[in-house]
């Protein structure tokens, strides 16, 4: 990474800026007591998680589609028993979650507001566009972004097309996220650089086993906060 | 509206480029051929619309949040009696809504191909990001157009953070679309211009009762074919 030259300064938003994945652990463990008297099966989440993924390509991510796959995956596994109540609480967990407030993570605010005097600020995010813009208006943050872009994936490709919308080289560009396999090795692949700030739960589906490539170098930090040191003199 | 300083012909996609309410009205009629046997309410379509609209809020444009809204509503007008099955039933409404094919309305790609030869085309449309651009993927028009914008609502701020982010003036924009509320009255108001196109089913969302104020002008067209005269000598 060669500081000097980087100009725009990309974060993720879901566990880089605010919680989000507690979110999402604490509405499986909510489905699971909802239908676990109903069905057998003792790895719900397991089978959850394998829903999600079979329905990825159809609904994306966010927590409408999350919400779909829960009832499929409730009716399958109670063998169409399941009473109209429970599934009326699986979809208020999804409005429950829409709804949750912004938890933002510590010093978010004031590293931004630091960065933003030297560097242009974007959020790079996937997800539900409304949901996203939602939880961005509610974080207070929006002033501190020049452009704001969600993505329906977070793929080289869907970088690609985003430093040619904000007319930047990948060189010029940083991204700053909690996800190796969303934030980071897709923008160092194609001449980004990227900084990896681990949240403390990560969904399997963003879990990278391995890194084979050893030419793939990035940073590592613990929070937020150390970017001050690495990026401001 | 000054055809010589149009400089962007941004197009609205859902029943502008291609047949979209159609599908919804085909998934109204299912919904109620299937909860019909479990409900006394005779005026369902009445029932959803009421649900869309209450949710639109939470839930915003698209088929996930349809979907979501047509099993709360199920569940509801069943008082709590639907089976399993009906309800997997609406869940593949909506699997069978965002996998049909694109069909695009007639003449729609050799206007494109015309007016992208004087023009920058963009698409302005709002609904779920990535069933838009999937059907924008399908529909094979991608290659007329410099930007796609998905768009959580269609108000005057959202189309002036538009003509933000693609740094062009609002004289310079010339919006097409089928909604007077959502592709032709607010460009109208911030000083763009729009041409209406009417599709023959239109969201009774998207109407419009009357046009009060008689300072707003703009264009009715019957056919996306017509553009060609407006637009090109």
């Amino acid at each position: 990474m060669e500081i000097d030259k980087i100009k725009v300064i990309a974060f993720d938003a879901d566990d880089t800026l605010w919680v989000n994945e507690t979110y999402f652990r604490k509405a499986e463990h909510e489905f699971t007591q909802i239908i676990k008297p109903y069905c057998s099966n003792t790895n719900i989440d397991k089978a959850l998680f394998e829903k999600e993924i079979s329905n990825l390509s159809i609904y994306g991510y966010g927590v409408k589609g999350f919400v779909l796959s829960m009832i499929e995956l409730a009716i399958e596994l109670s063998d169409n028993n399941l009473p109209n109540t429970a599934i009326h609480k699986i979809v208020n967990i999804g409005k429950t979650m829409i709804n949750a407030p912004v938890e933002l993570l510590p010093n978010v605010e004031t590293v931004l507001d630091e960065l933003s005097k030297t560097y242009k600020l974007i959020v790079a995010t996937k997800g539900d566009l409304l949901d996203q813009e939602r939880k961005l208006a509610k974080s207070g943050l929006l002033k501190y972004f020049d452009h704001v872009e969600v993505l329906s994936d977070k793929k080289e490709v869907n970088y690609k097309q985003l430093l040619k919308k904000i007319n930047t080289k990948p060189y010029e560009l940083l991204m700053v996220g909690n996800s190796l396999k969303s934030d980071v090795l897709p923008l160092v692949a194609i001449g980004a650089s990227a900084i990896h700030i681990p949240f403390h739960t990560t969904w399997a589906h963003e879990e990278v086993k391995e890194i084979n490539d050893k030419a793939l170098t990035y940073t590592t930090l613990t929070s937020i906060n150390d970017l001050k040191s690495i990026l401001i003199n």
